[in-house]
């Protein structure tokens, strides 16, 4: 990851330059592939269905790739983390069945849809929702929170690290104040995990979902739900377990109870695989490498008077996710640009998160966003700062 | 898959005779993985999201991948076959959102888990519900059917085929006495698909679930959904689309609406791959083959006065599945013999399928289940039987 030489695309002859990272991070490590081609080649039989040895061993399997991946991420213990289809699918299950009608929850300004939707249809089923505004400036944002909350407030709905801005709430402190009050709290940990260090287990978080393709460097379909106490939420899809198959309610154990059907074996090997190489370089590393980056294209734009950069908060605690806008041009015409100039590859609009847009005055266009990688160099961001500064 | 040798385990220097196929099938065809290879190297960036050349074509390979299975499995518009993590999914889906409270819906006697714990569910959201036995007659199974509908009824819940006891009911026929009284019909086509031809668009069939892992042969965590009009159904999760953004009420077109979060792309491309398998195999000579050796297993089964199958309705047309027990020897230990004496693979007990056991009377302790697949041989069924021939 210390290259500086560009990343070049395997089927192409062409140089790509890939800063989307934060919709999903490209290229995976070899290790991600590598223990795809491992659970293809030694792996097969129904996890947890079989009695003969081969899908015993293929359970097995998936409980030690838990209990790693759970110990990544200090989740203690490590049947609370279940293996889901994506954060999307661990927000909808937490979403959709902590609340009962005319309770009340907060969610703030940062939300990708991936939690907002699932807000909004809740305001629907007859629950209360605020939004809290996200100024950057942590004081402030705590106190608004507090304003917000009222005797019904079961639920905070916390984005930890925003996928348009980069911003990072102060999450600890945000769990203090739902501690003070008995609130519970759900942390959007998609951006974060495999970027911030983050202690799950001792946080005192109820709630947190993650996506596997992400920081986690798995691939697409495969995330996870981390929960606290199950006795705080129902399973949203309902089938086999392969566990006290005789009933026809739902048994509520974990893991088993919310992984309903036949889960995805190749996905959890390429979360795995991520997990291993970011290990291998540790957080520390990946978090050092990808802030040098941000930073020096952040300085970089600050010379280009025509770039208008939305910031919130400090820099030196964001994610290397930066949104901008150049003048009047719309956000796609930036982004063709580059790519039609230096084949760099940036996500145009509003990256499923609308919330996020309000908060930063963009809703109307979105931004053009620039996401970095583990396999980014300085190079690629200096061809990035050298496109941006002839679009005048 | 007309060799006659033994599969063998790629990792083991043992022989495994592997008849767990209804449960997931082993091995997958080399097609299979190579397209998952082929997904990782040559794809990236996040379909339906990007506007750079390298996520279109990934979206673009999604797009095509979803023609050439909806292709397969005559489903028409192609856009209405939607990409699950599973059957499960696509059963929650139908089952959670066409049904008003108040209204009526008749499930069969031969539903696993993936619609039968749905719908135990739906009773305690004030749905009414009815179970239709199975006797294997046609005739007799469609009367039943219709002495059960009353004037709320709105939905069938039709298991196709049988993963506990391979029978196969008569959808055309269902779907017809559904269509006299303007009720809608839901298949778990989980067991047929990748077996039996059905003419999913022609069918008048409302929704059907697919298990991509079974025998459409693909890797766990993809499955599909057909819906015949999305009006009738709503999204079970809620979250970004990539599709009008900005919205924070769920946008409903096909198929991102029903797709939101990043899909499991590698497991599209087992699926895909599991499917051009099939193609060039021919589904009608995977079936023959699959089905002489039901017929040769089910022939020598009766040689053996101390089996007892479990049959329901004719030979000729149901799966390559087949219940049995011994005397009273508990299911678990006649697998464990089996697995000692050859290494042969079955699965013993429910097999997520409580409400199958009902029908055939082994609710106590289940059966102990042989399902073969394209890649076992006459050879293997003829060691089972030898092993079977002597546990007296």
């Amino acid at each position: 990851m210390t290259t500086t030489s560009s990343i070049y695309r395997q089927n192409s002859t062409k140089t790509m330059i890939y800063f989307d990272n934060a919709a999903t991070s490209y290229p995976k490590p070899e290790e991600a592939q590598a223990e795809v081609i491992n659970v293809m080649k030694h792996f097969g039989g129904n996890p947890g269905r079989g009695g003969y040895a081969f899908a015993k061993e293929t359970s097995q399997y998936m409980d030690n790739a838990r209990k790693e991946i759970a110990d990544f991420l200090a989740v203690n213990p490590y049947k609370n983390l279940l293996f889901t289809s994506g954060a999307t699918e661990g927000a909808n299950v937490v979403l959709k069945s902590c609340l009962k009608r005319g309770e009340h929850l907060i969610y703030t300004g940062a939300e990708h849809n991936a939690t907002g939707r699932p807000v909004k249809w809740l305001e629907s089923a007859g629950i209360e929702t605020s939004k809290v505004p996200i100024s950057g400036e942590k004081e402030t944002d705590l106190k608004a929170f507090e304003a917000l909350i009222r005797n019904n407030t079961r639920l905070f709905v916390v984005n930890h690290g925003s996928n348009v801005f980069g911003y990072v709430q102060p999450l600890p402190e945000i769990i203090a104040l739902a501690k003070r009050y008995g609130i519970l709290v759900f942390a959007d940990m998609a951006q974060t995990a495999g970027f911030l260090d983050f202690d799950v287990a001792a946080s005192g978080l109820d709630f947190a979902c993650f996506a596997g393709h992400k920081s986690l460097m798995g691939y697409g379909g495969i995330g996870l739900l981390y929960v606290r106490d199950p006795i705080l939420i129902r399973p949203l899809i309902h089938g086999g377990t392969g566990s006290m198959s005789r009933l026809l309610n739902q048994p509520v154990v974990l893991p088993s109870g919310f992984e309903a059907g036949t889960r995805n074996l190749i996905g959890v090997g390429s979360l795995l695989g991520g997990v291993r190489y970011l290990k291998k370089q540790t957080l520390a590393a990946v978090r050092e490498h990808e802030r040098a980056l941000t930073k020096r294209f952040l300085a970089g734009l600050r010379e280009l008077p025509q770039v208008m950069i939305y910031e919130v908060g400090k820099e030196k605690t964001r994610l290397p996710v930066v949104s901008l806008n150049i003048r009047d041009y719309a956000p796609g015409d930036v982004a063709a640009l580059l790519e039609e100039k230096a084949n760099i590859c940036v996500r145009a609009g509003l990256h499923c998160a609308p919330l996020a847009h309000e908060t930063i005055g963009t809703s109307a266009a979105g931004t053009v966003r620039f996401s970095f990688g583990v396999f980014n160099s300085e190079a690629e961001v200096d061809v990035a700062l050298s496109v941006l500064s002839v679009i005048k």
